[in-house]
């Protein structure tokens, strides 16, 4: 079964800036599509904040088996009737996965229903992503850790709820540590924030944190259980009881 | 150390409905406020949509310690900016305690990130809350289950996130099951949901029923560690790194 | 690829009581296991108390990937140095799904800590098994609840330790619930305990119970991160720091 | 109310090694029941494995509402029958709190069902432990981390059961992250494990460990619900169905 991915990007860091666009010429989202694109069970498409509706009509969504989320300096441009919409989505069992900075994405705090606020940190320090649930197969195939030389520092307190699963916690240089994968179940929707991926480091071509993603994208497109979806919106039941007595 | 309550009550049925105001001639505020002020240490006032601000004012959120919400018919008249406010004072610390039909009210679905949809049935059934985790503060002096003689039943699928902690489930005559009792942290602050207390049934004056809720609010009264409080803002931190280097 | 089932079974009540080998005749496992050996890329095969080393030997555990769990009165009588083997394999990778009154086997009380205690009633009365987790792959393809028509009830409170999952909650006829389907992660291995399946009633027929036990064979089979497997014996760890230092 | 303390040590390495004895001339208990000892409301004594029974008897434990372990080199020569008592003892209500190398203390082991091993490295390196959970009272008046000079560091992966809380996460200058502070119900009790504390260091003098201990101390001491307590025995429930019937 193929499995339909969606990459948005706000794409500006990759025009503006000419240290980001040597590293991610065609933006992050071309660059992450490339990567997850090279198996034939993964269909690829992207969507940014240009295109109308950002790229996420309702067409799009309900094609859309796992939405990937890049944004950082222009959470406040996208709509929030495209956040409604993308909010309903996960409910009915999109999967999402939330990239780096997307953890102040709107969508983001809207599942999670906190600030999403952290400390950070630039200075081209060293990362470590420590395996903690070696039975989740969002960690398959990585080694105990993934190490990655020069990152953006982010780091505790993470305001977010407290996972349903906890898969890597970062140790960075600096003395700080972060927990930076991180999964919870919105509806019928999963959701995976993950944490390496600054836009003016070449962190997406890293071979094991690709591997990460794609994990995750396979996890993300799981359906759920499809009798529980047709009743969400809160129906009268009348019957069982009647049933009984 | 007094705690300070405030009680929201939509109040709308109580003034619409005979036979409602028969059960709560002042209110389920007044009811609620009643039972809980009889101790020293729990300070109580009420709240209800109809004053300005829904009489949750900046001041009056300020001093609450922990707020329990009822409403029912009237989730939409709730002001966006006030449920922005009380968001922001859960994050900060306040503690939340949603009642019964409050599961579709905009602040619960605000911090859950979900639909808070349920299945529902009124036909004046018995419902038994059983005790899943004794050693939690809340189920702290009720016996292994509340029996409640006539509910309107509410049943799974409840759209919520996976609970911080589950203390309660419900069985009900008809044949469905609920998780009537869960906590969440959100930022610093908790929130409690617990599904007893139809407007048409005198559930607030049952005495287990309100020994929860008391047990509740001295739960969800905790504060907690001020020094984190302090960085919700996502603050860059230079210090630490260059110690170390 | 192929996976490995083992379906251990004490087999006493099959041969002692008439009434059970009328439903059972060739005993629990091997109604088990023709129903789970039907797919092409399961293998089955089963082991009784009786054998030799209760036929669980190094080489059969060690090639098995997932072990099902069927005790009722002979808990005793297993060996605590096949309680030991079995705990071993588990905590390095082999699933383990434990079925009704294994609640009180050695093993399962070995994994979980806690005394797995219940209360019960033998009464004939209808179970109801709700959905509560719709997103987990062991409830796929069942409908919102499964019914059986005639069960041992096992009511609250189950002494286990919190699950990591919480899948189904059962409801009893006789005013009781259960947490019936849940989830722990032990070492590497991943366990599931299912409440139905009491053997003087033909529940292990049922088609909605075996599909469960289908999908929990291979939820349980998941190979986890081998990285970390190598690192169980608590090595000493002396080049990181003399690296970075 | 006063809250009954009972510290265990193994007592050898002070006995042994001059370089401990330094740091802790009357053992590690001894510094233990002088620091948490100072408030009316604590009672403490303490228990060494050299006292018969380990100093852990029916009478001591009956009387204890929180037990402190402490033990490194001779986790072997505790009794399996008094493992068993504390162990009954836990799920009954009473508090347990595991230091440091008590990880791989026999009662540890038994209450996680896991192998509960880790990496390690003695190397006098920089540890902080980082707050993740600010509304926890075991973190109450701790700052955002707490930093210990000097320590031994214990690495991921930690083979223990999915935390029901994670508290503080530690931070070590050589590279590694460790759960260092986390919570798990076992039947009626708490159990709370805090990493900090090598033999060789004085960790048990500073004074934001022993804020966290003592917020332990309170934390577990606290009492269910007892209406629980008294069905762990699987009672058989008749009455009910009777009644409904």
């Amino acid at each position: 079964m193929t499995i339909n991915v969606t990459i948005f990007n706000e794409f500006l860091h990759e025009r503006k800036i000419e240290a980001v666009r040597e590293i991610y010429p065609d933006g992050i989202h071309m660059a992450l599509a490339a990567a997850l694109g090279q198996t034939d069970d993964i269909n690829v498409q992207t969507a940014t904040l240009q295109q109308p509706e950002h790229g996420l009509t309702e067409a799009v969504l309900a094609q859309t088996d796992v939405l990937l989320w890049w944004g950082h300096m222009a959470h406040d441009q996208v709509a929030d009737e495209i956040v409604d919409r993308v909010q309903e989505r996960v409910l009915k069992g999109m999967g999402l996965i939330v990239l780096h900075s997307g953890h102040f994405s709107k969508i983001f705090k809207r599942l999670m229903g906190t600030s999403c606020g952290i400390i950070w940190r630039e200075a081209g320090e060293k990362e470590r992503l420590w395996v903690v649930d070696p039975t989740h197969p969002i960690a398959q195939g990585i080694d105990r850790f993934i190490e990655i030389p020069q990152v953006e520092m982010y780091g505790e307190f993470f305001d977010i709820p407290e996972p349903d699963e906890l898969i890597f916690i970062s140790w960075f240089e600096g003395g700080e540590v972060f927990r930076s994968g991180a999964t919870w179940r919105r509806g019928q929707g999963r959701v995976f924030y993950f944490r390496p991926g600054h836009e003016t480091y070449p962190i997406y071509y890293q071979k094991d944190v690709l591997q990460v993603l794609r994990n995750a994208v396979y996890w993300a497109a799981f359906r759920g259980n499809t009798a529980v979806t047709g009743i969400l919106n809160a129906p009268n039941m009348k019957e069982p009881l009647e049933e009984i007595k």
